[in-house]
């Protein structure tokens, strides 16, 4: 008998819904936050059409998924569920190892999944253009994408130091047709008033949001739209959850353990939440988040209050976070240097149905190596902490013989990320700093909440 | 009733056998001819393993895929047949567009197919270590996988100018651990006999041909490994067209129109050749081979016997070519710069079973941008003169009313080709040229051969 390697579905096998876990919370999530009154409160309606906003807030646990972004789904999904054997017999595991890899998108990564949303919300609402921000590019870059196919225009606001460094991602977004500029940039209040102190600014993530916002706020045809954190993002992303959970049925086996990598917490939630019911009605199962050690909100950080963004203008939530004005110290994993977490998977990890850990750099890249001497696939470095952690599993495993079926998320490929790959083979990468004393500052700096709820 | 995008088959569904032509074809193919006695002979033994050597001149129809390649093809194959919905109503188009997409492989491309063979049949024969030249490195980095995946060590000569210009190629190779060295290097006689000469020149993959050659030839733990223009590579490249074949009796539609684009001709080849029996026996089918008019060897050049390479060390072959000592102008397509032509390919063209189209880069990218707009991937250069093609043809349709099917060989992605597309869109793409007076000059040197069959 010949082995299985992926388990592919075919396009009927397709989730028709998105699964929306906060009506099955044995705890209500938390509101947010309106920054100014700290009363409870929606997304700021400018920024937002009508049916995000309630997608973010809905206690409809099945939302349906219209059939125009099922037809653009299934320009790359069902993406495939594949047997890692390879990498089982190098590191000598009686366990089964599965990946879900969402690289085989047109944009690289799992963030086409809610940028495709995202779009056709807007241009349901009459909206004609979005606004965002980018670091490492994987989210403009979807989002592009996204807007390209629903024939909205965008506009990237990219953090100066990555807009240079990162060409690749930067031409992939204009290819699709969007605009991109550098940030801090002249077009905003905030970007030339930054320009005005420091003309030099390499710029950051925060001040990219805040043009992105400034620049939706300005307009009446633009709307702003975010790639992780909120609830209706993770919402979409459970198209990965969901296929897994089927794709697992049909190779007749059940998850021991679920690894996913979190910065904003999309990624991870999309594919752990769809597991969440099982495991709130008692099942067995470990669901672990892992974050850099440069940047450890969950691991390191407190439950508490805070600013989505760092200039305080985004509503206040309740999450595992550093503080809003901690920033993180560079990384070659973009995606995972947010300040906070997002409040659903915080509220999760709260509740102990997900746990958490931190993987330095060197650790990560070495692991990527073996993935993708592997497997083939080079993987992002965002997803190479999770690959880190799947392999110390499997090495319990093979302690233990232990038979358990360890399940990865695979966010997406590294193609743009080779330059760290370089740097690690060079033997030149930098060890993570990750400041006590940095963190204590901000922390010291959370917004002071009367609210009780 | 929804849209079924995507033609999936299970890895069941994979073909156990590659289909060899040799022995259905209406009139044999010329033999190789020795370089010196210009009598017909065998690839230069010491340089491949008897295994494919025996593939090369088989006369058996199919040609049993041991089953550990097969286990290797699994990690990526069955490849998708994707339906080009967006693309047809973007051109408003009656005709029906499928491509057959290549791109999923870990290494970007067609190439791992036969990358994986080689490496396997190697390492089979005793082999540890293979050495090879790459250009834009597509070839390079399929066999530094392959080489990988049967622990065989991996030698890359790659041309200079590629090697500072594309460094993240030069990366995924050292990241799958082979060792890769700027051609000309200080490693060999020929590359040390050009640097003395130059100590700048930029390099041509004729030279970094010659250097591998002569690494393999100068240690008896190494062969040397093509990867395109032979019949085994083509043989190993027939699972594309035999996939494809199964796909579209799924659909339940015919090829009216197969297209792919040409460089050595292995793409092409593999998706072709599968489907040569029915057109032999008279189906009424176009298949159209697509090359850059900078390097039109079909189109403008004479079939002639001709070296393989330009130092006219390689066997005489019967093909296509434009003059083994003609340099094609720098293009953005480097797997389409070859003075010649698949001596298979170059045979069944002759015998009326293909044609050939050139076509130039401007509208090469042109059509890149459309495809990337409609259907999100973003095309490699050298499959991009394919849609030029597949375009060309839909919008014949539309003029017509025809509903023909046209199938395109989609053989990679363009991730690595970026800096193309960015010149494109800034309109700095150089203008194509083609010199019939180097043609002339080249083609002076073809070798005498008496050589009468």
């Amino acid at each position: 008998m010949k082995k299985v390697t992926k388990i592919i579905l075919q396009e009927k096998d397709m989730p028709t819904s998105w699964y929306n876990i906060l009506p099955d919370l044995p705890e209500p999530l938390p509101p947010l936050l309106h920054p100014g009154t700290q009363e409870p409160t929606i997304l700021p309606p400018p920024l937002f059409p009508a049916s995000l906003n309630e997608q973010e807030f809905s206690k409809e646990r099945y939302i349906e998924i219209p059939e125009e972004i099922q037809e653009m789904y299934k320009m790359y999904r069902p993406t495939p569920l594949i047997r890692a054997f390879r990498l089982e017999q190098f590191l000598g595991t009686p366990a089964k190892i599965f990946y879900k890899y969402e690289g085989v998108s047109a944009a690289g990564s799992h963030k086409l999944n809610t940028a495709i949303a995202q779009a056709y919300y807007n241009k349901k609402a009459g909206v004609k253009r979005l606004a965002t921000e980018t670091g490492a590019g994987q989210w403009g870059s979807a989002l592009a994408l996204g807007c390209q196919f629903f024939g909205l225009e965008c506009k990237v606001y990219m953090v100066k130091v990555s807009y240079n460094q990162k060409p690749y991602r930067r031409i992939m977004m204009e290819t699709w047709g969007a605009t991109v500029i550098p940030s801090p940039s002249t077009e905003t209040n905030i970007g030339r008033q930054i320009l005005e102190k420091d003309p030099n600014s390499p710029g950051s993530l925060g001040i990219a949001i805040s043009e992105a916002v400034e620049d939706a706020f300005g307009r009446d045809d633009t709307c702003y739209s975010l790639g992780s954190v909120l609830n209706h993002v993770i919402l979409h992303q459970t198209v990965i959850g969901l296929e897994t959970k089927k794709q697992l049925e049909v190779a007749d086996v059940e998850a021991d353990i679920l690894v996913g990598c979190v910065g904003g917490g999309s990624n991870f939630g999309g594919m752990a939440v769809p597991f969440m019911p099982a495991k709130m009605k008692g099942k067995k199962m470990q669901i672990i988040a892992v974050e850099p050690t440069a940047c450890p909100s969950m691991t390191k950080g407190p439950l508490a209050w805070d600013y989505g963004d760092v200039a305080g203008m985004a509503p206040i939530a309740k999450m595992f976070t550093l503080g809003h004005t901690f920033i993180p110290s560079p990384s070659h994993a973009g995606g995972l240097r947010y300040h906070g977490m997002s409040p659903l998977v915080s509220h999760l990890h709260k509740l102990g149905f997900i746990e958490a850990r931190a993987v330095d750099q060197k650790s990560t890249f070495e692991s990527a190596i073996k993935f993708a001497r592997t497997e083939g696939i080079i993987p992002a470095p965002e997803p190479s902490h999770a690959i880190k952690v799947v392999i110390d599993e499997a090495l319990k495993c093979k302690e233990s013989g232990e038979k358990k079926t360890i399940v990865l998320a695979l966010s997406g490929h590294g193609h743009f990320d080779l330059g760290s790959y370089e740097q690690f083979l060079a033997g030149k990468l930098e060890a993570d700093t990750y400041s006590e004393e940095k963190v204590k500052q901000a922390l010291a700096e959370l917004p002071k909440v009367k609210y009780a709820g």
